[in-house]
């Protein structure tokens, strides 16, 4: 198999730098990667093969693939380029190629206690961050624009001992919350207002993925109603979690709490995702997915309700999935009370 | 013509937000994205067809190329992945593909009034950020981690209205200085040492690159020497730069200071790179190219010398290629005295 999606190739040999591939048979593998990074190929993966391409990669892996006499080879369709492909099949007319979806993803899907711990870290740090930033008040955040606070969040994940955010940070003042894709703009934070917070942080490669909402006040009425709703379903549908569980119950136990408000149609996304190397990973919370959840998955757990023009509401947190039931990885206080900041 | 590289995509209708496709013919373009951009496609690209998919990507740009009846399709052999030239080749048995490599790179190469300010503006955020880390003296700087600097320098970019830093910053102290790709980390930067700092700012899409070398304190004596031969070669190859030139000559001016000081083999890489959506784009200042500069390409002109488990040199700024010759946009100072923090 010729494994070219980073995180991929990350996490089957250990190899923190970028720009390179795995090939792997039967009891042996090969790193292939370029000099930026040989240094590092060889402190990280000392037990494997290691090939420092000085042409391009695809050149390197049919040489990896003659050596190894590779006779079928299944490649990452979803990541392979088109022009990758042709070089292969020009220069390896005599190989079968076999076309692999999430191969690798499935198995990442579930977790080692290392993989668990380095999230936890991750939890961690942005937890961290997240206090900080609001340990000045509300006036630390009143008149402030959102991308001037999402910088600050990134900026304190990162002297946490962060690599860097998860992802773009997520924060949304009043109104904006709303759209759950909202990109932190130069509108400025207001008393008595909704703050819709959605970060993460990256710790030795692991992701984090957490959402809050705040109040610079007073809480809105309307907003006020629907968190509790949206608290409700949250708690509803991380008590089913559990390793055998279909991941569509779970999705659905948070979604009839919500329609049952009456919200059904303003919870416009899936219940939540797979986290690790990658944000978002495997497996899927949604009503779509036939697969069940297992021991040492760790899952988001993000239910949402949004009103357009007025605002939204999601609260997420991440869960490692046991044999028995279930453990929050995520330990900040999720109670409306707790989330007016004075 | 089918493009699926999300840069060409932004060029050619002005659109910023993500996962989405142009389908482009004679007289018509359409825009391909989902729910989460609609508003935003209408908003940045009123003049041009915007289809919201619902399900995959791959779908609606069949139906797109059905509805126009196009019978040949060139599309982006280096980012469209092997899965979506199944789809489409499975449902559009009658087009014919043509792959082609860099069609749009190379248009993007010259850049419009419009971009050169868009890039100007990435340069000034880039280097305000940098006098303000700067000034603190070099007591706010020893002590320091390389990490901390790095995420201080990027939050300072951020809050000086970029919207996040062009690339990972690169912030290599003493002898971390002599790899040209490090990455910060927890070496505590010291006295009288040279610290490379590697830093641009994104502003509206556009890339800024520049590089110093700053000192706290005293110069350490062999990285003073090769700073005069990067910095002579540096004015060399700057002065070289006019519409018409050969990309390779540049390069070659720069080379030959560096080769005639004895340092040959410790100038590692190319000469320099075009800037503009990507920070890596054409056209290369290398050995290796045949093209020409034309007036309105912007390049980066970084030569350097690294010195194994002493340090490293390199000095980069930004420049515009005009009719007689070039415009830096890059202002901060290279004299070596002027690299001395106090």
């Amino acid at each position: 198999m010729l494994v070219t999606h980073p995180a991929d190739v990350r996490y089957l040999c250990g190899f923190t730098g970028e720009d390179s591939w795995v090939l792997m048979g039967p009891g042996w593998c090969r790193l292939i990667t370029d000099g930026r990074f040989a240094e590092h190929a060889r402190s990280e993966c000392g037990d494997i093969e290691i090939a420092v391409r000085t042409g391009p990669a695809a050149g390197e892996a049919v040489t990896g693939i003659k050596e190894h006499r590779v006779r079928r080879l299944a490649i990452q369709a979803q990541h392979m380029t088109v022009r990758v492909r042709q070089v292969l099949g020009e220069q390896l007319p005599r190989v079968r190629f076999v076309s692999v979806v999430n191969a690798v993803g499935q198995v990442r899907a579930v977790k080692t206690e290392r993989e668990v711990r380095a999230i936890r870290k991750a939890v961690r740090v942005a937890e961290r961050a997240f206090k900080e930033l609001l340990s000045g008040g509300a006036r630390a955040l009143v008149g402030q624009t959102e991308r001037a606070l999402a910088a600050r969040l990134d900026y304190l994940m990162r002297r946490g001992g962060a690599d860097g955010p998860a992802f773009d940070t997520i924060l949304a003042a009043g109104r904006h919350g709303s759209l759950p894709h909202y990109r932190p703009a130069s509108t400025v934070v207001r008393e008595n207002q909704a703050v819709l917070i959605d970060w993460g942080a990256r710790v030795e490669g692991y992701c984090s993925d957490l959402t809050r909402v705040i109040f610079t006040g007073r809480i809105p009425q309307k907003i006020g109603e629907i968190y509790g709703v949206v608290l409700e379903a949250q708690l509803a549908s991380i008590a089913r979690i559990r390793s055998g569980v279909a991941c569509k119950t779970v999705d659905a136990s948070a979604r009839a709490v919500i329609a049952a408000a009456g919200y059904g149609k303003e919870f416009r996304h899936s219940l939540g995702h797979g986290v690790g190397l990658e944000v978002h990973e495997f497996p899927q919370l949604a009503g779509s997915q036939t697969g069940r959840l297992r021991s040492g998955m760790v899952v988001t757990v993000e239910p949402g309700i949004y009103l357009p023009a007025l605002g939204g509401v999601r609260i997420e947190d991440d869960v490692l999935v046991t044999r028995r039931g279930r453990r929050r990885l995520t330990s900040l206080p999720r109670d409306i009370d707790a989330m007016v900041v004075r």
